[in-house]
């Protein structure tokens, strides 16, 4: 189809707006749906995030970068045009817990997510059977502390031939190092199962359990050098009282992550995100 | 200061933005918050609300107001051009139950609702004390089936001689007129303490008890002749359970209502709403 | 194991927890957990929910039973033992809208879900792949307006056959006839797509967009005769705005009914339902 | 009028409610609601709320205690025994931010908050005119780290000749030494403006803007030496988004706390909070 995408940003002044849609109408474009946002009119930063229909958009996408680039360095624009019928393909890494892969084959299969699962990566073999049902190919990777760069060599190999766009680690237990995620740097997201800032690092829903809580929730981020630091995508909570064990927690935390976590991946796949220092702006 | 907002509902087509956008930039505005929405790209309704800075614009309105008649013309727009300084005028309505008011004032002298409540009108006295108390006007004008034409007739005279720009029914419990009604087309926001189009009319708690339904809710909207029938503007519910009698399911239900009005309010306050047909279309 | 469960409701005079309190002690049972309710401490009825653990609860039911007898007489209690070690049988009915049913047998595989999925049963094959796969009997019974009465005898013969305990209706599109209803009275549970009483009967997400509500529900409910009028045991909503077409309304509402309809039948096999009138007290 | 409540913690073993329940039926009571709860049947403690009415309460208040310690000396049992006529006196802390204050002030005006609010103390003027315009007595006792001993003296002399039952820490900045926590030992209901634990300490609104989360909350607890961290009675959150600044979360928070702090009030006025441990057991 014709519908594309423009992500922008850049320092705010005035006619930026009229600018992108003088462009846009120049191409025959029609402005479906835009949204913006500034840190302050005057001095800060301003983004806009433009969605357009557009006739012959596949074959016009090359000569309207190019012809985008007078604007864009007029206003020293950061920028990145998307045609939606390009379907991103992501890869999915998880360990034991199998309820956030579950959930993402379901709405993918349903239609609800609309991506190409290009392929699984566990350090367990608990999905593969699931995951192949599928067709999707599985590898199974042994990952621990120890064998972390041998592993992660073999997974950025594997992530490179398949022209991955998104990494989605949906409770896979394993810290990546610093160079795998610059490799994939605001493409790698992350279900944490607590309401960040609550709770980082280990055991969380023992922790929650130990203090008290009366909610608890999930995170989901883009993964940053820092753990459990990077910016917040989407968070979520449930209720929760004094006789739920954390076997219960778990479970309650679990409906919880599953849904956070497609919700973001969502809206990275319609490029409604834009990472901001250690923010995000989030266009839904 | 000089924010302004302009809102606009036209037939779709491309173009719209770009001339909306560079109209502002002429004008030396800077663009600050946009939203739109299409009901369809082709052949639908489209609807745009741009928030701007603009240098002098309270000297500069009615020019800016006459040159934009041009393009508005182009695109057969309906639109509305609002200076945010120039505060809008309320007009409370009231009977017995005066926890919506109470949080209307509140609200207000707390600085979270900018507007200025001239008046307060009610067919009971057991608002005054409340109303005086904070030099606002209270007009205890006594209303029911029998005497509804005069007593309109009084209101509106009180209305018209304060300009006001928006009528809120905070618990009203009399039915308007068509006549009153069409005076203020879009200018009447409602309460009703039911998750509407639920328990429509008298006793809505009474009905939920019977029911025995495990969310109560509250709606605002727009008032039209069909009873209980405009325009939603927002909706919010909160559990509850066998245990909550009538009384209860009162009490939970004004906390709801408080919200849901000063909600309604605000976003109209700020020209966030449209209405298309039975429908609103909110920028939030 | 020796997990117990009774269920008692009886007019309210003083002495009732006394008594079964006593009674269980007398067993050598420890009082697990106990809720308790009543319409009104004077003339009304009173229920209670009590689960226990009682050594060799297996062997000695029949004789507890009995035995239990003379307290229940005393207060003329209607009441219900249940041995938690009896897995209950469900049935479930879909259609071709298969989240629901997707759902639940995904919280069963996952241990969510404690029962027996015996059987399903539908009036199209679009479920039978599903079905079979976990190696559970697929009944396809054509099912209309014009064979009802045919098709319904076939069920229930199905139903009695497996000593079926629950009907579950996941998005089962056909009206059960009242002979059908009242021979599993308070053994059906369905799941409405709307926040009832709001949008009874065909079409509630058209009904809902129709109407621009801002939230949208689902509800699950005992079926009676009364179409949409059964006892309601749990109902939730979602937020949505005018953005939302239909579609969108269909694919949140299904996220809705299916967490409605799985926590409905959870508490129904533990026991935490008792039906009072067209009412349900959820000891959850 | 004659509902008491009895509230026990004791080791778990059968028979505990058989002998409760026995004790009140021979007093002549009848158990209006009761509920329950058990660390672990085998071992652990139980935890038990009985609301009741009996006859002539009052006068054998004194009688049922002594006749009582019989039982509860055989089950080792802690306990506690409730005129619900005896109200509760609450004394109110507060600083310069009154939206806390106010919601108590108005919720017991409109009988929602069934106590005697006995006095208001601060170190700050802010309040006075609201508080003595409801005939509440205001103490103004300046408080800050140099003065702290000599301000607590002060303050726990007024507190002792009020007979003060609950104080209630509604935004107020100061930080109590722990002899004076002590004499109030889960006596001392805080509110703090984030979702605990995240954001401990000052500034949590600044934090939580730097941290760039979706969702903001507020806690009530108990008061210990720890800042922030004694017995989590109750905790809500709202969603917010990139687009609001500390002064709008600030905002949205306010209303967040007001009714956390409000529920957490409510159901220790009631004695629906047992703490246990670093942890509260809520029979809400």
């Amino acid at each position: 189809e014709n519908r594309g995408r423009i992500l922008i940003n850049c320092p705010d002044q005035p006619g930026i707006v009229a600018a992108v849609s003088d462009f846009l109408y120049s191409q025959g474009a029609n402005i479906i749906e835009s949204n913006q946002y500034s840190t302050n009119p005057s001095g800060g930063t301003f983004f806009i995030r433009v969605e357009f229909e557009c006739p012959n958009l596949k074959e016009k996408e090359r000569s309207i970068s190019k012809d985008f680039t007078e604007v864009a360095n007029k206003f020293s624009m950061k920028w990145k045009l998307a045609c939606v019928s390009e379907i991103k393909k992501i890869a999915i890494f998880v360990s034991k817990e199998l309820h956030c892969l579950q959930e993402l084959l379901w709405e993918w299969q349903s239609g609800d997510l609309i991506t190409d699962i290009s392929l699984v990566i566990s350090n367990h073999e608990a999905a593969r059977v699931t995951v192949e049902a599928l067709n999707i190919p599985f590898y199974y990777i042994p990952a621990s502390k120890e064998n972390r760069l041998h592993a992660e060599s073999e997974q950025l190999k594997i992530l490179a031939e398949n022209n991955i766009d998104l990494i989605v680690l949906a409770r896979y237990m394993q810290i990546l190092t610093p160079s795998f995620v610059k490799t994939y740097e605001n493409q790698i997201i992350n279900i944490h199962h607590s309401f960040l800032p609550a709770f980082i690092g280990a055991k969380p829903y023992e922790q929650a359990y130990k203090r008290g809580v009366k909610l608890i929730g999930a995170t989901s981020h883009y993964v940053t050098n820092d753990l459990d630091e990077g910016p917040i995508i989407e968070q979520d909570i449930m209720r929760v009282d004094h006789r739920d064990k954390i076997e219960n927690l778990k479970k309650i935390g679990a409906s919880i992550e599953r849904s956070v976590l497609a919700t973001a991946i969502k809206w990275h796949l319609e490029d409604r995100i834009i990472v901001h220092g250690n923010k995000t702006i989030v266009f839904s």
